[in-house]
């Protein structure tokens, strides 16, 4: 049987991780916090575990869930979500974002991402025979490029993926970014896709400029995110996505084929600790507190870079150490220092290597100041 | 945006339930337990949550869980599958169905079904372009005609779909039909997809014929399976497959963008709970139990039926009763005597109405004593 993903390997993540088991090194290359997460939501879970929520919960999502999530929306960006028809509960924002690209993309179309891109769009795009249609950001800053946005549209153009902030670069995208997003699609049958996972992790006083906030993006557009990211539970699995009613007609028809529905009893549990916005808000100041001890950390390293905007990475130039190509290097940090990271040319189709490498910095202050004392030596 | 499936509404199943939560009638439609499962098995869930399995899970799935599934396959049908390639968990087996069809199958690929067949299999298949055949079982005894399955097969036909024990009908393939099928597929290069979601649940001392136990099936097959069947938490959405390496590596690539991994503490908890036999070879009995309850209960009734062979579900004819369409009957029997079960014909792709009703008896005694007057007044 031929492939139908014949270059797709292992992701990334996966393989450094392993490496990084392997070698006993640090691991700050896959994305997922060291700390435990708020014990009163394990609990919750325990509770909705006792309470005998443990049958089906509804095809698009468990009420309470829906409910916190569209009082979150529009708390956060004053948009309304309708809970009954424009809110599905996903398997983490990864089944959102395949199940999408499942339910509009046919032979042919063409969806426009930015790369460096998070790994999972463009084998989702392939499956469906669909055609990438790759736009690099440029240089190490990571810059748009709006006016090679707008030559790359077409009438084969489906469906275009943004994802702000960024992984893996730490960028943001600014609220004229999205104003011109939005001037460029006006006059489109375009759908977009924001994938906002790290909604919640915008440091320096910035306000995340989620698509919600743009009325004339927003009527397009599908914007999926993730509890994982946000409460410290990527082995949960639960994300989401909001979009127009009819949009999500067409969503929610290859969701419940392709999963039915989500773990309830984690549901009922994220619904209710969801409905308190402490619960959120609290995340850009913790996350920027990591950022910042790292950075100062290391800061006599070699390592030069520009301080992340948002995510929990921070990306480093390692252009003042060596020339290897990023993904030996990455390799070489984990066999012979013992920390992990990820390259970032693996996320560029033409592969381009920068000479930058991405650290999670979602990690206890100890594991933090253990990679730096490393980071310093290399 | 045109749908990619026109004719898809909200399943069955979630209008059944639906109406019946509407109605406050008995719901034998859905196929779910209302009887707790094991608190040992909810304590060990809860056991694994304090114990911070609260990151990814590995991608195929926790190697524990992972084992304990090589280990169940291998005591019930002595076939060995390697953990590390052989076996991956997945969101139910809703999920592994879903990304087997989406690994596969592509435009004007055939993929041949035998209906009355379960909802999720043609609209995957129709998603990624391919053209579903189906193979109608014949009459109210479900008998399968391997004349006709040898007629339909040609060079286009990438999978075929099978199913044992039988959801909607509860026939179970024997082992001379595993033979049969055995022998049809042997010079094909045909993918074969076995839904075993039900293997543990089989009646009247039979043995499940899994395709686990035909070295010539088996090397080229897909055994789904789905532990919410099993261990009475349809809700926890954890399911596997097994599958030689080659097919599985296919697998694989979509699984990880698809969903990337599966709910870590559920994982770690069914892990440890499979690996005592016990805790599965119990089921048969167990719903046995209640299937001769039920059907004992409804002996006076106007209803005539089949016993079950497999599954959780009994169908029951109304033929002697009236000759409405069964859609009408079954809205009719919820709506005015509050019971609630699924008509059989919207599994038929040509809508073939043999005035069947489909009803779980996946419940407690007191539930099925309550059913069983309804029916008898009917
Ligand atoms: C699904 S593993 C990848 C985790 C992640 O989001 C990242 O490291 O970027
Ligand atoms: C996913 S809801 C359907 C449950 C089920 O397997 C059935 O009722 O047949």
């Amino acid at each position: 049987h031929t492939s139908k993903l014949p270059n797709v390997g292992t992701t990334i993540f996966t393989v450094m991780s392993q490496l990084a088991a392997k070698e006993n090194a640090i691991n700050l290359s896959q994305g997922f916090p060291n700390f435990p997460s708020d014990p009163k939501l394990i609990e919750m879970v325990q509770q909705a575990l006792r309470e005998n929520y443990n049958q089906y919960a509804p095809m698009p999502g468990a009420m309470i869930l829906r409910e916190a999530i569209a009082e979150k929306m529009e708390y956060l960006y004053q948009k309304k979500y309708c809970p009954e028809t424009e809110v599905v509960v996903t398997v983490g924002a990864t089944e959102a974002i395949y199940t999408i690209i499942s339910a509009f993309v046919r032979p042919n179309d063409e969806v426009i991402i930015f790369t460096p891109a998070y790994d999972c769009y463009a084998p989702a795009v392939e499956v469906h025979g669909g055609k990438v249609v790759p736009i690099q950001l440029k240089g190490k800053e990571f810059e748009m490029d709006w006016n090679e946005v707008r030559s790359k549209i077409n009438s084969k153009t489906k469906l275009m993926i943004i994802n702000t902030p960024h992984n893996p670069s730490g960028t943001v995208l600014s609220k004229a970014d999205m104003l011109e997003l939005a001037s460029i699609l006006e006059n489109t049958n375009i759908i977009l896709l924001s994938d906002e996972v790290y909604e919640h992790i915008v440091f320096d006083g910035e306000k995340h400029q989620s698509a919600a906030l743009f009325p004339k993006l927003a009527e397009r557009t599908f914007i999926t995110a993730s509890f994982g990211k946000t409460f410290h539970n990527t082995g949960w699995r639960i994300g989401y996505c909001v979009a127009p009613k009819e949009l999500m007609n067409e969503f929610k028809k290859v969701h419940q084929f392709n999963v039915f529905s989500v773990h309830h009893p984690t549901q009922i549990a994220i619904g209710k600790y969801l409905k308190i916005p402490e619960n959120y808000l609290q995340l850009p100041a913790f996350f920027q507190e990591k950022r910042d001890f790292f950075l100062n950390a290391i800061k006599d390293s070699r390592f030069t870079w520009k301080p992340s905007q948002g995510t929990y990475f921070q990306v480093l130039s390692y252009e003042h150490i060596t020339d290897e190509l990023d993904t030996e290097f990455a390799k070489r940090l984990t066999r012979e220092h013992k920390i992990a990271s990820i390259p970032l040319s693996v996320f560029n189709t033409n592969k381009e290597d920068h000479k930058l490498l991405r650290f999670c910095f979602a990690k206890t202050e100890k594991t933090l100041a253990d990679a730096a004392e490393i980071l310093n030596k290399v």
